[in-house]
């Protein structure tokens, strides 16, 4: 890519937080890319392992980050956001997170100015967690929903929108409404059926499992994702889903 | 093998009747172990692709056969099965229908003499359909179930258990009623599933669908299978899914 069209990423380095597979990918497709990256999380020692694997460093930044990317679990975005926007008050902040409405909602609630948070969500994941699957490769080719809104500052959602590029993704942008009932079509409720097929699986004597096939492997796989981490973006986008089940 | 280990299959060649996706298969298996094969099917056309592709000879077979494998769809079953016990009564008849209990109530209100006719499963198949998607090595590792009942010709258990290792798969012995419940949880029930989670994608706006990626693809790809295949399925397997759906 010529120098001039070298995104910029606002200036300074990139703080993620937050070192599970998603948050440690990106460190890593940023750190690929050449851009001076940080990587926090409440535990100290997945940091550590998301660092060692090349997300970036772990140790304090000193100074101001000029992005911050939220990559904690769904129920932590709100608040992590919010502190984030406090803390560096010169810096955009967008978040990773599976679903958008709901922790939007959360932050007005806490009357944070939110011209510098700009919703995202990379279409890319694994049923493995956690930084030991990450890779610096896991958004190349997907799409990447950056999900703006009015109030945004239109140089934090063009932020944003580098972030997904120079991670390797192609962006997408939606609103909020419609990206949660986006995917709660193409992803959430796909994963409440492989999720309900599995549990009948899971009742039956070993003799029938010796009939299992390709077909049974392909509609279950993305049931054994994080039980935990799953149940928060139900949670979080019931009511896009309940419309999905009942419609 | 040596040479005395070989299996026998009862004697004479073997005819396949219905050279869809899975009797073209057999009849390639067969052909690949060098085991006499003919191959017919309602409509000469598809018999001829078969035999083009190797699954045997598509001329009218001179004398009588050792073995009749019927692979037609699941409607025609009984019938098929019926009429090879009659046009040959020196032959083992056996066949790869998905549900076993329902043409067997349909062969036993024929009032046909069933000692000769043992049901098969074998565990493979493609969301493709056809001779054009078939292949020799479609049973290689794979689990066939055989049907047998305590009205059977032990001689004849044994020759279906040789057609499934001759084409390479592994033999499971079970009864009708148990295939019926076990192939109900890792096959047919997971087979609704995919269906009713592509329909509601199928009602999706594209944009909502550049969201996807490849969790909802592993979920729906066996929905892709022939719709009027998979109804016949599901209705002759009814009650073992309607006991799985609502216990």
């Amino acid at each position: 890519m010529p120098l001039d069209d070298r995104p910029v990423l606002v200036g300074g380095p990139v703080l993620v937080v937050g070192a599970g597979l998603i948050g440690a990918s990106v460190g890593m497709a940023l750190t690929r890319a050449g851009v001076p990256t940080h990587i926090c999380d409440v535990d100290p020692d997945i940091a550590h392992v998301a660092a060692v694997r090349g997300a970036g460093s772990d140790l304090p930044l000193d100074g101001q980050p000029g992005l911050v990317v939220v990559a904690t679990p769904p129920d932590h975005l709100a608040d992590a956001v919010a502190r984030a926007l406090q803390d560096f008050p010169a810096a955009v902040v967008t978040d990773v997170g599976s679903v958008k409405g709901a922790p939007l909602a959360g932050l007005e609630a806490r009357r944070v100015p939110l011209a510098r948070y700009v919703g995202g969500h990379p279409m890319a994941g694994s049923e493995r967690s956690g930084p030991f699957a990450s890779s610096a490769d896991l958004f190349d080719g997907r799409t990447w929903a950056v999900v703006g809104r009015a109030d945004c500052d239109p140089g934090a959602v063009r932020c944003v929108e580098d972030l997904a590029r120079v991670c390797g993704a192609n962006v997408v942008r939606m609103t909020t409404d419609e990206h949660d009932l986006a995917v709660a079509r193409v992803s959430h409720l796909p994963h409440l059926m492989a999720a309900l097929t599995a549990g009948q699986l899971a009742a039956a004597p070993p003799e029938h499992l010796a009939l299992s096939g390709q077909g049974v492997r392909d509609v279950t796989r993305i049931a054994a994702g994080d039980p935990a981490l799953w149940q928060q973006i139900i949670v979080a986008n019931a009511e896009a889903l309940t419309g999905l089940l009942t419609g």
